[in-house]
């Protein structure tokens, strides 16, 4: 036997309180060797503002630190279990992260976090994605837009997030503008951390993801890239003055962001000159380590879902109202990109056992709630509930609603809620998907990724039998880094033993379980109709267009609570004012 | 000095799962002896079909068995500790029993579930008060009086309750007719009791409680007494010849049911001979031992609610709709007993409780949760809640409506749910005052009983905050009891140590307490707020004129339940035959 060589290729995930580094075989996707480093500053890597609960920043050195770690770690466990592995075989490098996560960065692209003067103001870190304290300047945004360039809004659900590139970076030229000031550009981390390692930092080589641009900062060909000068102008002149010292071009993940530097590679333990592949977003380059292609609809469910799915940019597509994002290649080059989402899952069934603590810690754990509610039918404890704990990301954009459970009696049991909360993410899924249908995307199949799709075969199931389709179970438990990893074999070219095209790679390298979860008829029938009924509560609640008139009501709590919440605050200033 | 002679009266309160006894010093109310006995069957005195989460009954062996242990406990007791006492100084009897409470009984006016024949059959069991079996047959009843008989609902609110007592005969008739024509009459419990000890079981003796009567059987003068046999006969011809063995006369609680037979009197350890009251319900010779006068609303806060206030029946009194009922004598003689309630209110507090258990049975207990509610401000929590979880039954008349919270977030906690459950109770309990204000009813003060009210002044702060009225707790902690020995005084008469009116009884016998609770000015005001924001949900969910229309909503739900038990049932029906 000639023994074929092996190539290897390696994905760098960064979430939102580690980061993790895979190792994958090129020929057939096996993971063999992972490892994840948590970030060391702040509480779990956030920093925090006790006045402020709006505020999630990060220190950019966290990254660089963590990352030199944990491909060191990754590299050290592959040696150890992988007989004739060597650094040397890893053929490319692909990196996504969280975002929007925008930095600002001084004249050599390095973070103003850097310096000195800066290191311990927190306006000059890493702006983390759930970062909320520009809700201000996105309404503000959102409503010149929606007058002047409602194109701008069509690309983008039709509400500019406080989460997102220029909400943040206006945010900061009002209560910052020192650090404004200081800033030459802003980068996503998607793009410094490629351009770190591969020396393309400068405004002139560092190469922009088109994922982090066209989802984030209302970036299209169609308008010429950024949005208009003019239009950032009347927001602040120095907001447009910036656009200048921003990007006129992008780059989907297939693209290479520029080659390991000598330096990098000898920190880093990998061969120099490599290629490291254009950032992208982890759901994003999850869904392609899930296998996304057209009618494949990914879910990647954690403590929120983020749903990806692509439809070919050469076929016609409306704007579809509500969606998180429309984006030319920002997932499978060739293709639209899709995100949709939904604010809270995982985080609403954590909500019910960690805070209600049904049954107290024992008897009201996960696996306890599962269990008996597995026993149940739909629709037995006449229960309804929505799934709006956190807000409704897709498709009302509108972080001013809240949760509702409806149908209690006084027999109301605990794995009955748990059970209801469950259907109700459920519904909010099917929401998503009949929207995506509604404006012509096929969607044959649902592909399932994270903790919960791969633990919580309830979970999957109801959704099976509320969707009416069949529910398939990534193979990997790390798409995201797995499509990361994938995205550095494509880099690499078939020459080099990876792949000309994500397609290739994706046929290679990614697949489903065998263990899926079918539709089972007669339950669908009756979650049809209750999602008839959720479908009232989601219309009468969250729509204007409700003719009984509710869509304020949960907004006009928020407003009494907000003001009770400052009136309790200025009484106690007052109290420690007299104390003084 | 020359001590004048002591008298003292007795009364028999009958609850959902026991009955106390209350021995009362005739001059000054002081209650020198209670007991309490449990009924010995079922899951504390109810016996329950687990298929059918509806039913609620109890067997009548349990009154008989509990009522005379409960009276020699209670005369042995008073013995003991007040001097001078003896058990012929009691003067007269009076009994209040939960209602509509209805048994059917055999020629000599004995329960059928005393014979061999029917001992185990739930149908022939006195139908507590809370059996809702019956909710079909209540709405065929509310379709056929509005049709025909407006009148007849026009003293009950307009919709004829599931709880009442033709509900539950219908019920039988169509479920059961075995035991249907087994009877030959109907008799409420607060009928029987004062019956069997004083000998009258017989149709032609029994005196009817005009309580009972007026507020569960559409009793009333105007029309004849009870509804026309015609009427009946159209629900059922059966029903129509059932009213020929029911009855025309009935009997206000001042009157004398009869006298204590030599064989009750020796079976009670009680003088033969003394006179027993007609009976009444519970709710309404509480408002009794309250001290229930016109202005004066007497909130009796259990379980559920009952609120009873008077009117003079000689002044101009509308047809409240949605009242549970307004009858000429159901509390004091010369005035109309107007009746209110709620479904459930300390049954809500007792299900998050004991059902959910938040926090586990420790950190989750009534005392905490209390005690970290009342740190909260209103509203602070964002949360809102309706007091359905068993209906509502002021002013919406409906059974079928359940629980609803809205406004959780992921970081809702159990003490923020706890006072929102609590606020829904008082924004209920609002909703009926402004009702009888709306009618003219004069209300100047509340008058509140109940463990609750006497335990948790939480609950009583949030009501007068709510409410904006001051909250007064009646001296008695059992003031239905109370009510019962009050009307043993009147029936004994002042010739005889007792009274000759119930006003009279009442300047003597009761009163309340002297902590009370005052509205605070700036938690009424987010309260209105936030009552008007319950109102919409209220006038949504359960009214057919909101133009959103999500009346359907709920019930639509309850079919759907209905429809997966029933199934469920089926199932293992089949599943059990197959294994046959």
């Amino acid at each position: 036997m000639n023994p074929k060589k092996k190539s290897y290729s390696l994905g760098l995930d960064f979430g939102t309180n580690s980061v993790r580094a895979l190792i994958v075989d090129t020929a057939n996707g096996d993971e063999i060797s992972t490892a994840v480093i948590n970030y060391p500053s702040g509480e779990a890597g956030i920093l925090l503002d006790p006045k402020d609960p709006n505020l999630a920043r990060q220190n950019p050195a966290d990254y660089v630190e963590a990352m030199v770690r944990v491909i060191k770690k990754a590299l050290t466990q592959a040696k150890k279990t992988k007989k004739g592995f060597s650094p040397d075989l890893i053929i490319g490098l692909g990196v996504d992260t969280t975002g929007s996560t925008p930095l600002p960065v001084d004249k050599n692209g390095l973070p103003l976090a850097f310096h000195d003067e800066f290191k311990n103001n927190l306006n000059a870190q890493a702006w983390l994605w759930k970062d909320h304290t520009a809700f201000a300047e996105a309404q503000e945004i959102t409503e010149l837009a929606a007058r002047e360039h409602p194109e701008y809004l069509a690309k983008c659900g039709g509400v500019y997030s406080s989460e997102w590139f220029f909400s943040k970076i206006l945010h900061c030229l009002r209560v910052d503008p020192e650090v404004f000031e200081a800033a030459h550009s802003w980068v996503e981390l998607a793009d410094f951390i490629p351009a770190l390692i591969t020396g393309t930092l400068s405004l002139e080589k560092i190469k922009r993801s088109r994922c982090a641009a066209g989802h984030k900062a209302m970036f299209n060909d169609a308008w010429g890239g950024l949005p208009a000068k003019d239009f950032l102008s009347q927001l602040d002149p120095k907001l447009g003055q910036l656009r200048d010292r921003l990007y006129n071009q992008t780059y989907t993940s297939d693209q290479t962001a520029g080659f390991l530097t000598k330096s990098w590679a000898k920190m880093l333990g990998l061969k120099p000159g490599i290629p490291v592949a254009v950032g992208a977003f982890d759901a994003h380059l999850g869904a392609v380590g899930a296998g996304v292609a057209p009618g494949k609809f990914v879910k990647i469910i954690g403590t929120s879902t983020c749903d990806i799915c692509v439809w070919p940019n050469d076929q016609p597509l409306a704007d579809i109202p509500g969606l998180c994002g429309i984006v030319d290649g920002s997932v499978l080059p060739g293709y639209f990109g899709l995100e949709a989402g939904q604010s809270a899952v995982g985080d609403i069934f954590n909500w019910f056992v960690n805070y209600l603590q049904p049954g107290g810690p024992k008897k009201g754990s996960h696996e306890e709630l599962t269990k008996k509610a597995a026993a149940l039918l739909p629709g037995e404890s006449g229960l309804l509930a929505l799934d709006w704990n956190n807000g409704n990301r897709t498709i009302l954009v509108d972080q001013r609603l809240t949760g509702l459970l409806l149908g209690q009696t006084l027999h109301t049991k605990p794995e009955e809620i748990y059970l209801a909360l469950i259907e109700a993410t459920a519904f909010g899924a099917l929401t998503i998907i009949k929207r995506f249908q509604e404006y012509g995307v096929e969607i044959k199949e649902v592909i399932n990724c994270g903790g919960i799709a791969e633990k919580n075969p309830l979970v999957m199931q109801v959704y099976a039998d509320v969707l009416g389709l069949e529910m398939k179970i990534a193979r990997s438990s790390q798409t995201c880094a797995l499509g990361s990893a994938m995205a550095g074999a494509v880099v690499a070219g078939k020459i080099n033993g990876g792949y000309n095209r994500f397609e290739e790679a994706q046929a290679a390298m990614c697949g489903v379980r065998s263990q899926t979860f079918k539709p089972r008829p007669d339950r669908h029938q009756v979650y049809q109709q209750l999602y008839t009924l959720s479908r009232q509560l989601h219309d009468a609640f969250g729509t204007r267009n409700w003719s009984g008139n509710l869509y304020h009501l949960m907004k006009d709590l928020l407003d009494i609570r907000d003001h009770q919440l400052e009136k309790a605050r200025e009484a106690s200033l007052s109290k420690r004012k007299k104390k003084i």
